[in-house]
């Protein structure tokens, strides 16, 4: 058996082929577009155009941005409504702009699982008024939107699939649009909590974890389906493969002069590696996560941008202090 | 405008109806029975045979069970399975026992109110198999039945009718039974958390506090629909108006050989005691409610006596050791 | 046995004297003034100037303030701001301005049990900031001052008194004024989760609850003890008790002319309501309150409000961005 | 900068410093005893007995029992029950069984962090019975010895050394003894959650992430301290560590007869590796932790565990089916 480095974040999987590969220059079949909007923030815009770049990437055709934001983000109510402004815009030009058509938002994950309980923190922040708009419309803020939302839990509390609730739900709602958010797996320390990445390819609700399921998106559900999420987690086999990585590159650039110490080190096999990792994981491997110490805290600060994000998006101008009142 | 006591309890709707019409005997259309399966426990079946016997009690016709539990349950692990089991048998008896068919159970209300949070509580506390059934069948204990449970929020944080949302699943996982839990209201101080009661005439999610939203029952959903709940608060405009009561009931008696007093007592009208309720309540009528201090607490403990009721009379011959075992 | 109304609110206790001894003019020993810096927000300073005043209002001698806060406040940051900054300016009225001396918050109260976690919430919000001044005293921002805090839990969780734990934490960190916050106990609906009290004379902790435990306040700890609360909850009892008064008072108009009746009326003493209100209460008087049904987002509104009111005015000067920076 | 492996566990320090100084026997100054209560269940006996030893394990001379608890535990009442008497009687041989004198269990720890929440668990689940003693004398259960709890919350939010809390507190209320539960780091991903250390020589709040506050032991309180704990994490860098020892022992192995390689593979210094364990963790050594996905739950599990072996030991003669009745 071997073992390969998670991640959800489609600029990750692009810097793991290009590494791997060796490759010059972009991957064919992938297009990448880099913005800094605002200091210290960075929009990542990887397009996968082909079918080729697909399978390098391990991801379906389609749009992923990824927003770095700044660390000074929850100190400062300016830079944190800015942010906030960017997640809607890059949302704003995924969604399909049907006039005033119903928007469904799906809060994935098991919200009594800290890491895990990102997509229910953001559905109890999102302004939902598809009721407001049906039972009582004359009351209404014309900027509204209708939009209305779902933590239905994971499969180890409902025993169904989240695929299975959404559909059952889509069938009667009958929204135009499908977001979906979930906490996600990175390769790198440096992204968690710090990457917000928006894709139009839909989501596999529990794929991060090892188990397929029905998917979530345009070909299953018959509309299109906006996915947001965001590293909260590492794999502790990840970080655990990564120093091994490090190790052996380190040595090998020690052992350049010596023909057959550096042919030793290039016969470690990725199952040895294998072998080394779940040593130092008790032979856990998979059932343990690399997470910061306040992730409490940080669930609940970043839902919040995600969740100001789609109410911007959803409810075209509507203001910081509108969701506070309607909320 | 007049006030009318609330209750969701078919119990207390036929005491007040007897009360109000004084009748002497039963309801007609109305039958009782009242057994004590166990000391300080007991179990009052009432059941509506007629549409007469409905309407009298505001309530649809069929079985409505009341087990009125005793307060040492929670001291005592003996009477506290003692109870589960009886609860158990009295669902037993309501459900069509379809050799091992799937039972789907929802959880209604929200659980970020407390008062309200039973419904998600109880579902916390299922042994969930439906998904171990279909995915590892040949690891399954075989008393197991296929159970799925959810518990899909409120129409205030969800945007969408529950009803909406149950159908759209039923449709998909096509259950064979519905189990529907949700925190009831009573008129009676005495009942709050001491009293369960199980009905098969389904539920109207929300009815309880004045919404007339899409009911679940065997008329819109097509299979049996058991509705389980426990008073958790009273109306404070309910206590308002009792005290009321009892105040003009004692003056009425002093004033019995007094025939104007007696006669200016009787013109009290039920505007009047509304505009007095009115009054106590600061204009608020409806927005308060009458709970136990310790709110949180007895929620978590009632909870269990249900789930465990549900547990055992859906997976037959499963015992206490075992749900711990497979939660 | 008899029943009183309860309230911890001093303008309550006035008006229910002024009421109960059908006093013209203000009380002897008592001085009121009521100003309105905001639209829809009234402050409320009650003054007991003498022993007389003390007695009447069963209160000790000393300054009483009330802000009651409009219903606008959660929806417009700007209000929401105004209001933590009357918070603070009635606060810093009251404090004692010793030169960057420590200030000790203790927030009373149980975090389990919803009503009743005010003060715990508070806490958790102060932008705490003793051990910083200790340890990195040239990294500090000059505008704080030594704010340190604690929840000691209740005595049924602890089995210790909540004054035995103040005093020893006193003895060893040694503030110049002690903050403390609970949640209260008003005898009117429209005051609950409305109204926020700031006195000078410290506090009981569970006195509202009929317990009498060791007083928090100069005499017992040798500094100034800020007391600030918020009625969350009436006892069931007292709007049950508001009931029967009200219709008494009503019958007694109309009964003007009939001898009879308002004799009989007269003759209703305070054990006849007891025994009502104990009726009414199935023998539960005093477990039970009457509380909003959204009591959970309704805490943690408040409790920001107070918090930020302490921050603005411990460390002065300090801006609204300043306190999500820091915390 | 140099890195060492974090670990609280006395017995996984004793294997260590075995390993690093590649000693055969037992250590000079420490002696260790095993036994096996329950199948699957080990209690080792670690017992400090000189400076020497001490010195050697990193920890003071005194007792540190290891119980390593099966996996079945939270699937059989019966077992469930059994490792909690296990935990009772280790604890009942450390504690001097002054004649029911009083007991202060001090609960460490950030309850709103979800690892770090032990201590405070703990506290809400145990027996608490000064108050009843002091209160209601006459109608206490004379097993019941007096017990009082705080969980005093960390320095980071109140602003106060737990040290000073708990000094400030015990002169007060002055117990004959203190059980001090807090979460523990270990070295080793086996031991996460499996694992109770119970020690005479008391602890340091905080002093598992790097600082080093007031100790609570018998020199600074003058009473004994008997600490609980429980390694709920392992430290990024030390699983980072972990892989990179294990990849150089294997590379040993194999260079036996390769003397360049050999000699480069020993040239790797500590620097080298806390450089590699920084590259692995983007520069945020110290910042990360490793924990089982299901944290939440594995917390509440144990801390039951813990709270029951302290109920059981400081209530002589208590039956499990007593400590629910009195909770």
């Amino acid at each position: 058996m071997t073992y390969t480095a998670r991640t959800d974040i489609a600029l990750e999987a692009r810097t793991m082929y290009m590494e791997a590969s060796k490759i010059e220059g972009e991957i064919d079949g992938v297009e990448v577009d880099v913005s800094n909007p605002l200091e210290n923030t960075t929009v990542t815009r990887v397009k996968i155009v082909s079918s080729k770049g697909a399978e390098c990437l391990n991801k379906p055709q389609g749009n992923y941005i990824t927003i770095d934001i700044p660390s000074e983000i929850y100190g400062e109510q300016t830079i944190y409504e800015e942010v906030c402004r960017i997640v809607a815009k890059e949302l704003m030009n995924l969604i399909p702009q049907k006039e005033k058509s119903l928007v469904l938002a799906v809060g994935l994950g098991n919200r009594n699982v800290t890491p895990d309980a990102l997509g229910p923190a953001v559905i109890d922040s999102l302004l939902v008024t598809r009721h407001l708009i049906r039972y009582i419309p004359e009351e209404i803020d014309e900027r509204l939107r209708p939009l209305c939302a779902i933590a239905p839990g994971v499969l180890g509390i409902t025993g169904i699939e989240t695929g299975e609730i959404v559909r059952g739900i889509c069938e009667k709602v009958k929204p135009s649009l499908l977001i979906v958010i979930d906490a996600l797996c990175s390769r790198s320390m440096k992204r968690i909590n710090k990457t917000i990445q928006i894709s139009d390819t839909g989501i596999t609700p529990g794929a991060g974890i090892g188990n397929n399921r029905m998917a979530l998106n345009k070909e299953t559900l018959g509309i299109p389906v906006i996915a947001i999420g965001v590293p909260t987690v590492v794999d502790a086999a990840t970080i655990t493969g990564d120093s091994i990585d490090f190790l052996i590159g380190d040595l090998k650039e020690n052992a350049k002069e010596n023909e057959p110490l550096y042919k030793m080190l290039e016969t470690i096999s990725t199952e040895d590696k294998y072998a080394l990792i779940k040593q130092t994981l008790s032979d856990n491997i998979g059932d343990f996560i690399v997470t910061p110490k306040e992730i409490d805290k940080v669930i609940e600060d970043i839902s919040r941008v995600i969740a100001n994000g789609i109410n911007i998006s959803v409810h075209e101008g509507i203001e910081f202090s509108d969701i506070d009142r309607y909320k």
